[in-house]
């Protein structure tokens, strides 16, 4: 594959067409950030940076970069980790955070209509304000929701309310050829061909430029009730989880945690865990119309638990008690970075009735190749984070015991019929493993589609089937 | 487009094949039936029919028909309304209904794995012994499961729960060479690579012949009720649907119908409904863990209902009432086509904040064309179902009259930003108009996506997108 190599001339058309500086970086001009996503595993410059503002300037781009043949990649907040939003093959980065409007909220059909640009936690502030909720609940609050399209992020309330695939309702795109079309609509059912807006969502910017996105509400629940879950083991823990899930009970969350995971959080946070007894925990949300109806949901639960040889059950129902909680886990991530000098993850998922053989797996990993590997995720769902921590080791050897690592937990998701990814996407760096994940056939069809849409391949070449 | 005229040869190949005469039916052998489905306005005999046992089989038969360049469709119970499974250009028909196996229900991973020939009715009767709910609900319960994959069929409790596409998790597809792939899996959450799965759901069998489908349960609801809610004037009844959505209650389903409607499933059923007093009903189901939360649910909308002028409310919380009520909604379409001579149909779908303005337009069109439209459907997610009457007409004047209602409704629903079909999906007789509402880019990329499954257009050519 080969492109052009941008010139002044390039740089020049791409500054009169945007007709305002301060929305262009070129060359020295671009920060160091805008050269890898938050994991920092996937580096590369673009030629220029473009915050755009419209559909129409993002239009106007690609029917330039179609011309020219310049690869282009967009961009939103630049939290993910494998490394979509990186430009690969230089060229221009779109940068998609300024188109940050919200557009609609439609009360008759439950509908917000935002731009790609908007965060996930101003989506929460603006629609629980009015009595209405967006269930997917990524860790990262401030990814943009183009992001979260485009990856198809899942997060914690998966379990009970799916992923963002099914909050989606229409999408206003632009195409490699710089055309805007439009993808679904407000309509709750549709029979009316593809479903090309399913093929944009998780596509990670290769098959279109997203600008705009209208999505589905539901009305928000009036309680929720949090319950935290000490285990003397991890084992006895994450057994427990089939179980849950065999209850039929409908709980919105079931995270699992170690209690060295929380001990990151709390010297990175600054503030305590509200228990410290134990080895593993549990943590579940509930959601519904009352109080009462809650218990009568996690009663069950709760019972389950300490037969399978839970410490205790500490109920939250009070929002300070909910916040200590849910904000130790959403600082993993982060905390597990501060204890060590650099990590790489894996994200994968496999049926939620064998995510016990898969947390097991990897913590016995740990010991087989003496390295650490710290996990927490979303048990309910079946998907796993693990993070392999580096811990100062010289480059060769820390790109061996990477790799070895990687190579065991993907095999062992693909033996319990498992995906390399569950919600963070393939980007550039998860491609090998998507590829030997894949029957042949499937991947081809895949490159197929994105020929269909890209014949050129010039929007975010070498991502996740890519070239 | 040509293709290979099949000869003698071909069926021999083909018996052979199969290996079993019962299976296999050529030329005067094939019943009337094979040559048009529910609806019946496209008819068309195919030169063979074979009864596929397997993945194994359909793939041979795919191999075959490959080579010698001869189409294939795929056909369920035939229960579809715009030609779907009609073979258009002859050729081979698969009928896929003897692929009728339940293969596993496992309860860990609340999902269901069965064959595509398993009929709706079947599996309710299955899951729900069990405690388990499959949630999509489409009037006609003796289709198959695989028909409900290939139109993304909706059906009333998409209002709460959504239609068939949110409950596939994976799909084994035979691919037009022959292949046979895995879509997807038991997964909750996958963000590996182009949801391959979403596009097959609702491509009607042009994309893949889909051999086995693993389902996602859910747990039974513990109680449901039905409110019948007479109004006395379709006005009346429709105006208030958007007023329950904006109220944020959470039915299961909203139906309206007209007197007429009912009178007709009344004499079809030769059974009474439980209320004549008024010119139009809206029907409305709610389900939960109790009845008190039921109640607490419903309350609202009654007293909605009652201030917009609902004669009265009718609760049913006994299982034979509520036969009385569903039967007659269920037993529509056979009571409309009783009343008629010929007919046929819209599934327009608009956003669900303007049913009421879709509606009024229909029912107003009666009178401007000297037509009977009967019309009813999912007044709650905004698919609304319009049946065009010939009573009599010469053929010239009944197709100038369809053609020309045909046209109006399209027209309207697209002022109102719908789409040509929430559930029955494009199949044959739904083309002309799915392009006019498409945008030509969109069309192209369609068309794109099917070259990239089947390049030499050997799968159900013709339907959908294709040419």
């Amino acid at each position: 594959m080969s492109y052009k190599q941008m010139t002044a001339a390039d740089i020049a058309a791409l500054r009169e067409l945007i007709g305002d500086d301060e929305r262009v970086f070129a060359g020295e001009e671009i920060h160091e950030d805008y050269s890898h996503d938050e994991l920092g595993g996937t580096v590369h410059y673009p030629d220029i940076v473009l915050r755009v503002l419209s559909a129409e300037e993002v239009a106007a781009v690609m029917r330039y970069a179609s011309r020219e043949h310049i690869p282009v990649t967009p961009r939103g907040a630049g939290t993910g980790l494998v490394g979509a939003a990186v430009a690969a093959e230089g060229g221009i980065l779109l940068d998609m955070s300024l188109m940050n409007r919200f557009l609609e909220l439609d009360e008759d059909n439950l509908t917000l209509t935002v731009e790609p640009g908007v965060l996930l936690m101003e989506i929460y502030a603006y629609v629980e304000e009015k009595g209405f909720f967006y269930p997917p609940d990524p860790g990262e609050k401030s990814a943009t929701i183009g992001g979260n399209v485009s990856t198809n992020a899942g997060g914690m309330r998966a379990v009970k309310y799916g992923v963002t695939r099914d909050y989606v309702r229409g999408l206003e795109v632009v195409l490699p050829n710089g055309e805007i079309v439009t993808f679904g609509g407000k309509v709750v059912k549709n029979s009316s061909g593809y479903s090309m807006k399913d093929l944009i969502v998780g596509s990670e910017g290769t098959l279109g430029v997203v600008t705009k996105i209208i999505l589905k509400l539901l009305p928000l629940p009036k309680r929720t009730v949090s319950l935290l879950v000490p285990f003397p083991s991890l084992r006895d823990a994450i057994n427990t989880v089939p179980l849950i899930v065999r209850s039929k009970a409908a709980p919105t969350a079931v995270e699992f945690m170690e209690r060295e995971v929380i001990l990151d959080a709390e010297q990175y946070l600054g503030k305590k865990f509200p228990d410290h007894s134990a080895d593993a925990y549990l943590i579940l949300k509930f959601d519904g119309p009352s109080l009462e109806q809650i218990e009568r949901d996690y009663e069950g639960v709760a019972r389950l638990c300490l037969e399978q040889g839970a410490l205790d059950v500490l109920i939250s129902d009070t929002e300070e008690r909910d916040e200590s909680i849910w904000k130790a886990r959403g600082a993993f991530l982060e905390a597990i970075r501060g204890s060590t000098d650099e990590m790489d993850e894996v994200d994968v998922v496999v049926p939620r009735g064998s995510i016990n053989r898969m947390v097991a797996y990897i913590h016995a990993l740990q010991s087989e190749l003496g390295v650490r590997i710290k996990s927490f995720g979303h048990a309910g769902d079946g998907n796993l984070h693990a993070y392999i921590l580096r811990d100062g080791r010289e480059e060769d050897e820390w790109q061996r015991i990477l790799h070895l690592a990687m190579e065991k937990i993907y095999a062992e998701a693909n033996v319990l019929r498992g995906q390399v990814s569950g919600e963070h996407g393939i980007g550039y760096a998860k491609r090998p493993y998507l590829r030997e994940s894949l029957e042949p056939q499937v991947l081809e069809l895949m490159r197929g589609v994105k020929r269909a849409f890209d014949p050129e391949n010039i929007l975010n070449p070498h991502k996740v089937c890519g070239l």
